[in-house]
């Protein structure tokens, strides 16, 4: 059985829960926090989470983990076969990690833990942020999903992605990123009923206050 | 007859170019600079490079095409096909780009380009490559090559992103990233030494001149 490695706040980790609950793999989390420790390192090799143990040993990176699940196991795919559409869906998620997750990412700690950043990693995030959104506009499908008719891996980004970046730019930008992009909503709103992504949601919820007790504590 | 489309000087153009050299696919080189006009956009849906055309379209994202040059076609494999070994070999190559490339990118305008990076946006790179190069020395086997004992989609990552970072952190911090990493600088000439490796250094030593000149009009 995989051992998921990581915490129930972290979007990325969540990723990886809702791809195991979707495919219908049975999983067992382990809690495990992002630090540099020597124990932490010898399982992540940079400390991230989430990381997934397999027989074989540890596999760290969401996206790796994500496609590793899609080649080695059954269940339902979250990935076409077809090489070339494929493609298209990882390219989608990538986009999604690069160029919507990693710009807000950097204004986290103020957006949502009570930290100051940077004025100009702020400017930075903005315009990136504008641009990544104009990229899923152009790129994504939305029919209903993000890459076409079915949940897949672009999806996952989406939903654990996108909603905290318009938090960011919420909250720092005074900028509504999704305004121009109705069936990105209604995607948003279709996912909130899925009863897997309902039930990560409760156990983020659940393992909140903990987590932000921790965040206070380290301030 | 694959078309990739980007220009010689770009780092990530050229570990897509150095795989199908190094796979021996036939391949036409487009020349396609990364600009925010339709036209562009309409090929690469955030405006960058590189994006590979194949009969069905196009495909973007480096790590995008370097799976699907290996999932759908012929020549020296740079993945391992058993699933545990294949998820090393990309976790490697996604360390590489999140936790080396990106902080370092995010330099190159001071380093490269003599525009001026702000200090907020320098001190979190510095602090992030020197964690990056951590993970990469404790993750890679340098056996010789960076996931063990063949060249793998991780040494083209290696290969065009670690001294482009090694430059950054000279110039701007006065540091070595691999002063305590002898293997991988050994890797680094071994890799010096492949004459697809030379090719590719040779045809961006004649594009860069026009490059510059590009770079110092936009200033």
């Amino acid at each position: 059985m995989f051992k998921l490695y990581g915490f129930c706040v972290s979007n990325y980790y969540n990723m990886v829960k809702l791809a195991l609950l979707e495919k219908g793999l049975p999983f067992e989390e382990v809690m495990f926090l992002p630090t540099q420790t020597p124990e932490s390192l010898a399982i992540s090799p940079r400390g991230k989470v989430p990381v997934l143990g397999v027989e074989q040993g540890y596999i760290n990176e969401t996206s790796v983990i994500l496609e590793y699940i899609e080649q080695a196991q059954k269940g339902k795919p979250l990935l076409p076969n077809e090489p070339f559409e494929r493609a298209q869906v990882l390219a989608l998620a990538k986009e999604i990690e690069l160029y919507i997750e990693l710009p807000a990412r950097a204004c986290f700690p103020e957006a949502f833990f009570g930290m100051t950043v940077p004025e100009a990693i702020k400017e930075k995030s903005k315009a990136e942020l504008l641009l990544g959104f104009a990229s899923l506009a152009r790129h994504g499908k939305f029919a209903p999903y993000v890459a076409g008719e079915s949940l897949s891996i672009a999806d996952l980004y989406f939903q654990y992605s996108v909603p905290l970046a318009c938090g960011v730019a919420h909250k720092l930008f005074g900028i509504d990123l999704l305004a121009e992009m109705p069936k990105a909503k209604a995607l948003l709103e279709r996912l909130g009923e899925n009863p897997n992504v309902q039930r990560v949601a409760a156990e983020r919820e659940a393992a909140m206050p903990a987590f932000m007790a921790m965040i206070a504590a380290k301030k």
